[in-house]
């Protein structure tokens, strides 16, 4: 390991290493350097300040979180269905990391609350995946909406209950999973999808 | 002020006043005895226990919020129009506190944190509100939905961003409005009303 080259992801894994022993106030670049053998000098050479290699590890765990979303969402196949698996996507994963790994997240939550700019491109790029499906659904005459992209931001916040952290306290309330389903109707339906 | 009698609305009226002078951790029973010149044991025999007299706070606190969108439920006249209003109201009413008294606001969300049945009743309540609504609505034929309250449910759920504390430090971001417009048309939408 100590002759591997000094990638920027080996820096990473060993702060995402450092993060889970000592919590993001302990963590330093300090204990990066030392568990990769390395100068702090030479990690400072790829990540200039704490900031960024903060804005790095965020970016890491939030790209973990979108890419099986970008999967779905450049699928092809009917776009209510794909819509339905993307929403259950973001919403499970986040629930069930909060839920089996609750210490880390909370890490994890706590660094992003930092990184205001990574986590707008984050919401951004996963506005946008609602938008294609949405775009794609017009196209296939299952949606009828003016503007897809706008209409895959506001799915996006309408949904904010059952994916945004903000809201962890709320995700084990028992009627969490009857308001969700409340939350797709008005959405379907909100898409132009006739009730049935 | 000594002499009168002592009721409810007196003692809450005064541990307002106590939160307000010492915040959520430091204020207690006897601080609000104390003002109102009463032993502790004379607040007891109306709230028995600091978990009483904290329901009864947040509980008093929330229906000074709803009360107002209660009157636009009970009005006569366009349903979307006021469904509109009912939510700018419900809104900026939290957002306009927690900006114009930040400490106060805070004080008032921690202590609801702890008051979930409070909440919970609170919720379902404004639900309910906003259920009548969309009933309505569906009656003077601007709406079509199969269950209103459960639509008013999943309206209330949508738009938490914009309502919910949980979000609060979200409430100053600049894309905040254009979000809330975006999310208002996905309801208009999912309530039926065809797109203009």
């Amino acid at each position: 390991m100590a002759d591997a080259p000094l990638t920027p992801d080996r820096i990473l894994e060993a702060a995402e290493e450092a993060l889970r022993r000592y919590g993001p106030a302990k963590a330093n670049v300090v204990d990066v350097a030392r568990a990769l053998n390395v100068s702090h000098g030479s990690v400072y050479r790829h990540f200039p300040s704490k900031a960024a290699l903060r804005n790095a590890v965020v970016e890491r765990w939030l790209a973990r979180l979108s890419e099986p979303l970008g999967d779905i969402a450049a699928e092809r196949g009917p776009a209510g269905d794909r819509l339905r698996r993307w929403l259950d996507g973001l919403s499970d994963s986040k629930q069930r990391m909060a839920r089996d790994e609750p210490e880390l997240f909370a890490t994890y939550y706590r660094l992003a609350l930092d990184s205001d700019e990574v986590v707008a491109a984050h919401v951004n790029a996963l506005s946008a995946q609602l938008g294609e499906i949405i775009a794609d659904g017009v196209g296939r005459g299952e949606f009828a909406v003016a503007d897809p992209f706008r209409m895959g931001r506001a799915v996006f916040d309408a949904t904010a209950r059952f994916h945004n952290p903000a809201y962890l306290a709320e995700w084990g309330d028992p009627d969490i999973k009857s308001a969700y389903e409340g939350v797709w109707l008005l959405i379907r339906r909100g898409l132009g999808v006739p009730e049935k």
